[in-house]
């Protein structure tokens, strides 16, 4: 069967598009711009995975109650570095760039701050969210909880969460190094990727509905810990880190079968670090270059062409995609026409 | 060849030792306390390559200049959250200990608190310092950065260390919960167990001194990445997190070959997150013990007798530790012996 062809569309038309649509779906113009900019951020970086492709599920989540177009988040500051933001079912980039934004200004003060946030849906790649700290000339980190979807190390059946950690720092004439990394060794997209064009898994990977561990592709269903005891032992200290802190258990209520259990929701940490409380901006961004430099230029394995930092790969998509505009499937595309269609608006390329 | 048996010793006796060994160095008796507990803390919990085989090393880099036994640290507080410790080439346990201590002090008012060490040595175990913060009703984190000594993504010799995360969170009921892990599948201590036991290494884990992966443990010289871009790109993130805010980069003069870049040094960051500024202390501990259940209670795949949760393992040993004595093989008790001569100071057990 012949695929449709993507088409290629402008970040800011798409922009357009998404914000349009949930301002439709009951979205102030201002949070539906902020949700526009994450999700468009993401296919910008080539993360297609988080990017505009996600419109359709939120808006499944507002119709369910999950989450809220209008939601009513309350931010509280009980330290001076703390910030507590129970995000009341905000969209993930309406709650976790609020968070970020007020840890970066907390930490203008105190050095460093931890925004927790609670109650929120999809994040989105958190990167974005650490990159407005280094944006700001800090160090941005970010955790994130979500319902469990994982093997915990030794177990049979899905125990913990894939739950996320991104890491990002300026880094002078090179973009920022961003880390954004699942605690899986490979994240469940990832796996379907391979299902669908019937490659064998590495090992290691995944394991059957049944706990199987296993190299096929189509009977993969439970993505596998990064490192056995490892992934999952971060898995589940992000869980304690983000839900525990905030009040909101997830992997508890998941497994206890509770009518909350299985109810889409995530809990988050922003973190962010100020570099001039420490060094110099300038002093700092050059060791991160230097350091970065010396990685790249280590003698490399054969078959790679380059050594690259983290997120050097997606810098280089955006720096294309920004010109080129960005390639949305057939697929996509009409499924963000049927929600747009839900609210009687018509949308076009 | 017959080995020795090991011999067996209480742990406050293997403590006043190793104090008395630090002493006759030129450490203060306190300090000498300090690095004591720190080793013998490892001993406790089973990890016997960073307890008390560490001491020789130490008296080597007192005699190199490399660490000094009467350090003058110098400790600032830049802002309400941040707290700079110049080592001054002290011995990890000395530098660490105090950098948590003070961490833990600040976060009982900001909530959240940064301690950067730069230029100490050999830290030990840092799931220990991470654990005071534990101790204190707060969760602890440790980073620690060091002399590259694992490959990096693609590349094929070293580039980057195995620099470990160290998270501690106190679990009510349960013991603490202390992740404590290295960024390398497998660490070089570890690769060493494998060659001493003419045991092949799991694929993946380490490569030869040329660059190529291998299993032969007898060729395996360098430790790769746990899970490849992720391990790597974590510990490259963990280097500008302690070297790069601290001004002190390693990995940079490494690879410049500068006389500074094979100098043995070590940077560290502790954190203490005060878990009262986002709730009750008692809510916490009870949402990370029914975490902890939900997990130790998930069915199990064939052949795993039981499932742990991070740190539970060291604790009971601990547990047997104390009350039975710590056994120290007749090689470490030899090298032990044979540094308290160097200063004129017999040893027994």
């Amino acid at each position: 069967m012949a695929k449709e062809p993507p088409i290629r569309i402008k970040p800011e038309r798409l922009r357009e598009v998404v914000r349009d649509i949930f301002v439709a779906a009951g979205t102030s113009a201002e949070d539906a711009a902020t949700v526009a900019h994450a999700l468009v951020w993401a296919n910008l970086r080539g993360i297609d995975s988080h990017g505009v492709s996600r419109v359709p599920r939120y808006l499944e989540l507002f119709e369910s109650g999950e989450s809220k177009p209008a939601a009513e988040m309350r931010m509280t500051r009980p330290r001076r570095g703390v910030l507590l933001l129970d995000a009341d079912g905000a969209p993930g980039p309406v709650a976790l760039s609020r968070a970020m934004r007020e840890a970066i200004s907390a930490a203008h003060e105190t050095g460093i701050a931890w925004a927790g946030v609670r109650s929120t849906v999809h994040t989105g790649a958190i990167g974005y969210y650490a990159g407005f700290a280094a944006n700001a000339g800090m160090i941005g980190i970010g955790l994130v909880a979500g319902i469990p979807n994982m093997a915990y190390y030794g177990a049979r059946s899905i125990g913990v969460a894939t739950s996320p950690i991104a890491i990002a720092i300026p880094a002078g004439h090179h973009a920022h190094m961003i880390l954004d990394m699942a605690t899986a060794v490979m994240a469940l997209g990832r796996i379907q990727q391979f299902r669908a064009q019937n490659r064998p898994l590495p090992e290691g990977a995944a394991m059957t509905s049944e706990g199987e561990p296993t190299t096929d592709a189509s009977r993969a269903n439970i993505p596998l810990p990064l490192g056995g005891a490892k992934g999952s032992g971060l898995s589940l200290a992000f869980e304690l880190l983000t839900s525990g802190l905030m009040s909101n258990p997830i992997v508890t209520e998941y497994h206890q079968k509770t009518p909350l259990g299985r109810r889409h929701r995530q809990n988050a940490a922003l973190i962010a670090i100020d570099i001039s409380a420490f060094t110099e901006i300038e002093k700092f961004t050059r060791t991160v270059a230097a350091t970065i430099d010396t990685v790249k230029n280590l003698p490399r394995m054969t078959g790679t062409e380059e050594i690259l930092y983290p997120g050097e790969r997606s810098a280089r998509v955006m720096v294309t995609r920004e010109r080129e505009g960005i390639p949305v499937s057939a697929e996509v595309w009409n499924s963000l026409k049927k929600g747009a269609e839900k609210y009687g608006l018509a949308i076009s390329a």
